[in-house]
C-alpha cells in the first residue's frame, strides 16, 4: 500500500498568489468596468531586450538544419553562457568565479527549491522573516521542519526583518546549519551594505554553515559600493552559494533562465566529522534530476554579455527603477515609511495597519493590486508590497489613485 | 555545522556514459583519423520539424512586443498546450483524460526524478533490471535504499527481463508500492502487449500500488493493437501516472518539453489509512518547485498537434525506425538474437559475451560507439544496446563495419 508524503500535509492549502488571485477575480466581477492596475506580483510587462530576440531568432535557426542541430546540452549549461557569466557576473567585478562553477538552470525558484536535497535532513535552517516562501515550503516538504503554530514552524530560526533593524535581520546567537538570505530583498526592497553582509560571511565561517544567497535582484543595485555578489566578500567563497536569474534582469520570467554558482572550495561535513566538497554533490544532484536548459534559450541569455545586450538590459532594469522612484516618492510624500525602491525593484510600506485590510482598500477603492506583507511572514504585517514591474503609464496612475484615497 | 546528505555517496561514482565518453575520447586520441559513428547515447540527430521551427519562431516574436510579451506562465504549462495534449493523446484515442490532469515540464528526466518526492520515504519501489538509471538513483538520493551489493541495492525489488521472459518482467509475488515501468523500453525497446499491460494494472490494485508509466517512447509504436497509453488499459486511472515527452518524437532533446498525466482520480493513502489524492500532491510540489516551461518552447511543442506538425513528426519517427529495421536486419542477419527496433528506437542484441568487453571491439575495429547492457543493470550483461539515432548514411556504414567484425 503506497503511503504519501505526509510533511506536504503541514502546508497551507492557501498560497498566497492564489489568494490575491481569487480577490481580484471576485472584485472584478463586481466591478466589471474599473480597469485593474497590478503592482502585486512580481512580474516583468516590458519586451525582450531586441540583443536576445535576435540571438533567440539565430539559435532556432540553427536547430533547423542538421550541421548545426543541437540535441542533450550538458546539464551544467553549455560553456559559452558558463564562460559569458563567470567574465561579465564576477571576474570583472573582482570575484574570483570561473565557469565550471556556474550551474546553469531553468529558474532561481527551482535552485532554491533544490539546494536543499543536497543537505542532510537534520539541517538546522534559517530563513528571514518576511520571506520568499520557496525556501521554508521546500524544507516543509521535505521533513526538516515540525508543524506550524501561529503562522511559524517547529525547527525552523526565523531572523526578523523589521522597522526597527531597517529591515536586516540580526546575526543570530545559536548555531544554525543553512542561512537563506535575499538581496536586494524580495519582499522588503531592502539591501544589505557590505559590511553587515561581511557579518554573515564571519558567522558562517565561525560555524561552519553555509549561506544561500539570492541574489536575483541585483540587477537593480545601483549604488557602487553596494556588493553585486556574495563573492565580493573575502571569505564567502569558502560558506556562500549564489543564486543568480535572468527573470528581472533581462526580462526572462517566460524565457526560463538562471544559474547558481558553487564554489570548488565549499565544504560541508559527514557524519563522521570528514569534510566533503558540494561541487560534485550539485553536479550530481542536476545530471541525474535534469537534462540541461534549452539550446535556444541559453543563446538569448548568453546575448545579454553582447555589448548591445548590457545597454538595453540596463535601459530595462532602469525603466522599472524610474517606476520605483515614482511609487517610493507617491509614497513618502503621502508620509509613509518606506524600504526599497532605490537599488530594488520592490517598495516595502509601512502602514501599521492589517495587511489584508490595505489590500483590500487599495484594491477596492483605487483598483490597484498590492501584496499584503503579511503573506511573507508575521513581520510582514503591517506592510504591503508594491512592485514597479509596470509600465509607466499604469504606475503614474496607480499612484494618482492611491494617492487620492491615503490622502 | 551542515552536515551533506550522506545518501549521495552511496551512488558510484562513475556515471556509464561518462565513462563511455571517456573510452571514446581515449580511442579517438589513438586514432585521429577514424571517423566514429555513435549509436551509443540516445540522442536525436535530425532538425526539428519545420512546423515546431515556425511556432517557436512566430512566439519569440510575440515576446519583442508589450501587448503580446509573456512573463510567468501557469506552472502547470499552458492550457493552450494541456488541451492539445488531452485531446490528441488521449481522447482521439479513448482514453478519458481531461487536460487538468496534465503538468506540462521540461523533460521526463526531471519527472520521472521528482515523482519519488511525494510519495513516503518507506515506500518499496521496484525497478526492471536492465533500466533507466535515474529511477534509481534520485530513490537512492532519497534515502529509499539501503547500499549496493554486487551491483543491486537493499530495500529495492529488481525485475527481471531476461530472454527467457522476451524482456517482459513477470508480475511480482511481493507487495510493492510505486513500479517503475518503461514502454517501449529503454533500454531493450522491448513493448509490452495490451494483455501483459492488464495484468500490471490489476497487480497495482489489488496491491494498492502505483506504476509510473514512463511512454516517452511511444510515438514509435507502429503495431496499432500495441497500447500507446497505460490508460488504453481498464482500471488505470485509479493506479497510473504516465510520462510522456517531445524529445524522441518530436527531436525535442535540446528544446525540453515533456508531460506527465496525474489522473484526478489516482489516490494513495496516509499513515492513517486515510485516502488522499495525488493530483494535489504534484501540484504543490510543481508550483512550489518550478515556474513553468519557457513559453516559446511551449508553442513549439504544441505546433506538433497541427495536421503539418501531425505530418513532419511522423516522418521523423519513420526515418530513425527506418535506421532500426536496417540495425535489427543487420545483427539478425549475423546470427544474432535482437529485441527492439520494430517499434522502438533502440535494438537490444544478445552476444552473450561481457558487454563491456563487446563495446570495446564494437568501437575499437569498427569505430562504432554502443552503449554496453551491464551499464543498465546485471541482466544487461551480455547485451549491446544499438540507437537508431543518426543519419541514415552513418547507419549503414556503421552496419557494414559491425559486420565486418563480427562476420
Amino acid at each position: 500500500m503506497i503511503i504519501i508524503n505526509e510533511h506536504y500535509l503541514k502546508l497551507k492549502a492557501s498560497y498566497l498568489f492564489l489568494e490575491i488571485a481569487n480577490r481580484v477575480s471576485a472584485y472584478q466581477k463586481n466591478n466589471p468596468d474599473q480597469e485593474i492596475i497590478r503592482l502585486g506580483i512580481g512580474d516583468v510587462t516590458e519586451p525582450l531586450p531586441q540583443a536576445c530576440l535576435d540571438a533567440f531568432h539565430a539559435a532556432v535557426d540553427e536547430m533547423g538544419h542538421r550541421e548545426t542541430f543541437r540535441g542533450y546540452g550538458p546539464e551544467q549549461g553549455y560553456d559559452f553562457l558558463r564562460e559569458a557569466i563567470a567574465k561579465n557576473e564576477f571576474q570583472s567585478r573582482g570575484a574570483d568565479i570561473s565557469a565550471n562553477e556556474i550551474f546553469v538552470s531553468d529558474g532561481s525558484k527551482c535552485d532554491s527549491a533544490n539546494i536543499q536535497e543536497i543537505f542532510a535532513i537534520d539541517t538546522k535552517i534559517a530563513i528571514t522573516d518576511p520571506v520568499y516562501p520557496v525556501y521554508l515550503d521546500t524544507n516543509v516538504m521535505a521533513g526538516r521542519t515540525g508543524t506550524e503554530h501561529n503562522g511559524r514552524f517547529e525547527n525552523v530560526v526565523y531572523l526578523d526583518s523589521t522597522p526597527e533593524n531597517n529591515y536586516i535581520p540580526e546575526i543570530p546567537n545559536e548555531a544554525i546549519d543553512l542561512i537563506y538570505l535575499c538581496f536586494p530583498n524580495n519582499p522588503t526592497g531592502a539591501m544589505v551594505t557590505k559590511e553587515q553582509l561581511k557579518l554573515w560571511v564571519d558567522y558562517a565561517r565561525e560555524n561552519k554553515a553555509i549561506i544561500l544567497y539570492d541574489a536575483a535582484y541585483v540587477g537593480y543595485v545601483r549604488d557602487e559600493t553596494l556588493p553585486q555578489s556574495i563573492y565580493e566578500i573575502e571569505g564567502a567563497k569558502d560558506v556562500a552559494i549564489e543564486l543568480r536569474s535572468f527573470s528581472k534582469s533581462a526580462g526572462f520570467t517566460g524565457v526560463r533562465c538562471a544559474f547558481t554558482v558553487i564554489p570548488e572550495n565549499l565544504r560541508a561535513s559527514d557524519s563522521q566529522g570528514g569534510e566533503q566538497p558540494i561541487h560534485p554533490l550539485w553536479n550530481r544532484r542536476q545530471s541525474t534530476k535534469m537534462n540541461g536548459v534549452s539550446y535556444p534559450v541559453q543563446q538569448a541569455a548568453a546575448s545579454v554579455y553582447t555589448a548591445e545586450g548590457q545597454k538595453q538590459t540596463r535601459a530595462l532594469t532602469d525603466y522599472y527603477l524610474g517606476n520605483a522612484h515614482i511609487i517610493r516618492e507617491a509614497m513618502t510624500k503621502l508620509g509613509y515609511d518606506c524600504v526599497g525602491g532605490d537599488n530594488s525593484p520592490y517598495i516595502w510600506m509601512y502602514t501599521g495597519k492589517d495587511s489584508w485590510e490595505s489590500f483590500d482598500l487599495l484594491l477596492e477603492k483605487a483598483g490597484v493590486v498590492t501584496t499584503p506583507g503579511s503573506g511573507f511572514g508575521s513581520c510582514g504585517e503591517g506592510h504591503i508590497r508594491l512592485s514597479a514591474f509596470n509600465n509607466r503609464e499604469n504606475v503614474t496612475l496607480a499612484m494618482e489613485r492611491i494617492s487620492d484615497v491615503l490622502r
